[in-house]
């Protein structure tokens, strides 16, 4: 049998990678080589620059899926008496609340309407009624609907309330613009295999040092301890724990390909190009993307799924996938739908052929209602 | 600049693998694809088959590394107010006791010589002594030294008492062989790393089904709860959060290579081979190794330093990776070591080659004095 390409992955991670990202996991390293740990220490500096962190910020690699770092952030940074802000719009952001349920820290799970931003009049509302809150844990980019939240206006709110910030940059790391001297935080983590186009298998949170080195003895977990890998990797240069060599290769030269194509900016201007050719090609077929456009970050898009009696998300994935393209499940609780992504090594050639290879499965289903009804989308 | 050929990694892992097993990682996957939730559960499968687990057991995997599933298993299935026994002859035994109190479990931590295994014995006694400990956690091949404890003896001890048995086998799991039948335990920890001869980034505990079913609600951390893993992976086929799918699928074909070796039996019989030629080889250069013959697991060997002046380990390491091999560091307190592994894509010629490195390493480095002084020996 001859097998086909590989499906392109419009997802939001693990995504389609170059193939030389994945060459780069041809070779095995010794994790006590000083080869490999040059690697990690340039990795380690070149995301510290990505924010313009300079000298007073670290990059803490951690192994393991990107919330494996949200909680080690959490449970290394925030002290055991300390109570955190989660304003509340989206999968991700309940995901922290869930965390810190775990980890016996108070939280404040703040209700946010899933169509609409968290602002810093939210959390500065919210700061103001409660002075015990030490932490405001915000989600920049919510992928369960593809939110893009203020992260500005939570900045400003938190250093006029004199509140630790920390920023899960899950999905905008490398993508958005996040600057620390305009945005002020105190932590930011991210992971491997998002915007930076890497392969999944590693996060990292980029940290004020000072704090980091003040929080000795606070986490709950070993391995989650990014105080104690800091101490360690400052120390001996190496991880503590054997760390995924092949994912660590992978992302160094996927760092190369961000910084050969013009860093930040180029890489928002592709991903802004892969939304609108996604977004217009698919109105044109009928359908209409969850967010209004303000809201909408050019990382993964939710559109309302079609009404059409013969619409099943299964049979519409599977026959998609069939011809060559990996859409995602939509992840919102009230409204039907399903998401396409706009990351990764793709460019709006794939956009345009996602979209001819989505109504050739329309076609294929019989579906011909594929706008929402007008009482679906005011559900919304 | 032409690059030469990778340097062999003679490690406890990563390990050199395949290059069959590296070109898997060549495609990319997405995690919420059938495709790849076939791969995990056909991996799942095989793994609680080299236990002859039956239907009574599961496997659980886990992002991150050995480390992180050793945590995930003491989290998870020892209740908060369980005390934890640690037979301790060495660096991983002493990673188990330093978990145990980051998670507040009670523990005992029973020295053990590094030169001499963990037996049926002196479990019995320690469990004689404190009817108060509820676990036993047990490091088969500890590392540090390169030891074989005695999992045999310690798991009759621990029926006979009725207490706990959790398995450390991350050095050991398919290469010696473990058959829950004839040693039972409630669970068992190994990585993708080690003998099955994949690449790091995944650990996975075989458990006993029962005993995960009864622990909801036990673990400290989200990421690390088992429990919460386990049911959602058997609700959706899905890991629960973004799975290293590079590293799973290179799993996936290491293990499809380990059956067509002809699964443990032929790997340990390779590795055994790899072990006598090595410390023959070496022997014939001086080098005697730290561990008795009789305790000597065919993992990785601790050789003793030369004693002459002319040898420091960081010239000896480098000047034999540029020889093409990559020996490690030794782990232990009282006496200056270093390790050579006979685990990963390798075989007795190998062995004979970094023989033939280090010799040429010795004269290089004017190291006419091998052999280690009795004192050293002693010392041992």
């Amino acid at each position: 049998m001859i097998r086909g390409n590989d499906p392109i992955l419009l997802t939001p991670g693990p995504l389609t990678t170059s193939l030389r990202t994945k060459q780069a996991m041809l070779s095995d390293w010794g994790s006590w080589d000083a080869a490999f740990n040059a690697v990690t220490a340039s990795i380690r500096r070149d995301v510290v620059e990505i924010i313009n962190g300079g000298d007073d910020y670290t990059c803490v690699p951690l192994q393991g899926s990107g919330t494996f770092s949200v909680e080690a952030a959490i449970g290394t940074l925030v002290p055991r008496d300390g109570k955190v802000l989660v304003p509340n719009n989206g999968a991700y952001c309940a995901r922290i609340v869930r965390i810190c349920k775990y980890l016996g820290r108070a939280v404040v799970d703040l209700a946010v309407p899933e169509d609409q931003p968290a602002t810093g009049a939210i959390v500065d509302a919210a700061l103001s009624a409660d002075p015990s809150i030490t932490h405001v844990a915000q989600v920049h980019c919510e992928t369960g609907a593809g939110m893009l939240n203020d992260l500005g206006g939570v900045s400003r709110a938190c250093s006029a309330h004199g509140r630790s910030l920390i920023v899960d940059a899950m999905s905008s790391f490398a993508a958005l613009p996040i600057d620390v001297r305009a945005t002020p935080f105190d932590a930011l983590v991210a992971a491997s295999g998002k915007c930076l186009e890497g392969v999944p298998g590693m996060g990292f949170v980029i940290v004020k040092k000072s704090l980091l080195e003040s929080r000795a003895g606070n986490a709950h977990s070993l391995a989650m301890d990014m105080h104690d890998q800091y101490v360690y990797m400052e120390k001996t240069t190496q991880w503590r724990y054997t760390p995924p060599t092949h994912v660590v290769a992978a992302l160094r030269v996927a760092i190369d390909q961000f910084l050969e194509e013009g860093g930040q900016t180029k890489r928002l201007a592709r991903y802004s190009a892969n939304c609108s050719t996604l977004i217009d090609g698919m109105a044109k077929l009928g359908f209409r993307p969850f967010l209004k456009p303000a809201t909408q970050a050019p990382i993964i898009v939710t559109f309302h799924a079609p009404p059409d009696p013969a619409y099943d998300f299964k049979s519409f994935y599977e026959m998609t996938r069939d011809r060559g393209y990996i859409l995602y499940p939509g992840k919102l609780t009230q409204v039907e739908t399903f998401r396409v992504g706009c990351i990764g090594a793709v460019d709006a050639n794939e956009m345009r052929n996602v979209v001819s290879a989505v109504e050739q499965t329309l076609v294929a289903m019989g579906i011909r209602q594929v706008a929402p009804s007008a009482a679906a989308r005011k559900a919304a």
